[in-house]
């Protein structure tokens, strides 16, 4: 069993929201800060938008990537890693429709996305919260942590990501950075 | 955006429980009735217990596969499936941790649970429900219907596939059977 974490933007929170960015289609409300919580909604009236997603099993890593990702993923919550982003992607229909060895060779055979990931580790934290199941409007949202130094690493990762043939089946993708 | 199916046992539906069996770990508690509903609770006070799932993309049928099940699988709802069964699952943690390639060669390489449910198309009409992403006590329900002819060929599939390796990885199953 899986506790939704909740990613609640509004005008209290632990993360300062430092730009709000859509990248394709439709962006989210303007806010201020945003509060990650587990499970509850946070207190307070009104939030601008909450997302929510849950940690789920691997989809798409062999047994051969993941053991390498184990080995130099770092957790989150670092000291140094003051600066997050919070990246919400919506795929199209006919992403889903294919089959598993069809999205498989397109995120990675032809795209490289684990191999990428792993490039910019364990400088930049990463992880993976699953919408879709849940009825969300977005099919994942990612957080990643990082100090500052690796803020132009972060965004050399995403601008090789973007390039890719997974990235074709991308229609709505909203950036948000953050500090704390 | 998907909505969860709910299956609500209790003192009145549409399907008449004629069963509940536990296969491995605990059961559900007695009921009379259940009801499939989309998206809303049903209407009375008490249920004895609610099962949610989602319909979801496929998370191993593969490019060959998935055009022989569109071409050969029933809808549900055919008048002469008077028959139905929801077989409610969970697997270990254990299971989940594998890597994706892992688990796709204990499901189909080696207990051909694709292959398997081929041989029992159109005859039984099925359709699989994703919960454990929504923090639900089973990981699936698998809702099957089909014509009381088609008994014994259904107790059959389920024979084949209890004693494939992927069974050993199922830490619950509960075996509810319907008639309406």
């Amino acid at each position: 069993m899986t506790a939704a974490t909740l990613f609640t933007a509004g005008d209290a929170g632990a993360w300062q929201v430092e730009g709000i960015e859509a990248c394709v289609g439709a962006s989210l409300p303007e806010a201020a800060w945003l509060t990650v919580s587990v499970g509850v909604a946070t207190p307070g009236a009104g939030p601008a938008w909450t997302l929510r997603g849950v940690t789920s099993n691997q989809r798409y890593t062999n047994r051969h990537e993941q053991p390498r990702l184990l080995a130099k993923q770092p957790p989150l919550d670092r000291p140094e890693a003051t600066c997050a982003a919070l990246i919400a992607i919506r795929k199209s229909a006919a992403w889903w429709a294919l089959a598993q060895d069809e999205r498989r060779e397109i995120l990675e055979e032809r795209s490289h996305h684990i191999e990428i990931g792993l490039d910019y580790l364990p400088g930049v934290a990463r992880r993976l919260y699953h919408s879709r199941d849940l009825g969300e409007p977005f099919d994942f949202v990612t957080w990643f942590e990082y100090p500052p130094e690796q803020a132009g690493a972060f965004d050399e990762l995403l601008i090789r990501l973007r390039v890719t043939p997974e990235w074709e089946h991308v229609e709505r993708e909203v950036d948000v950075r953050l500090a704390r």
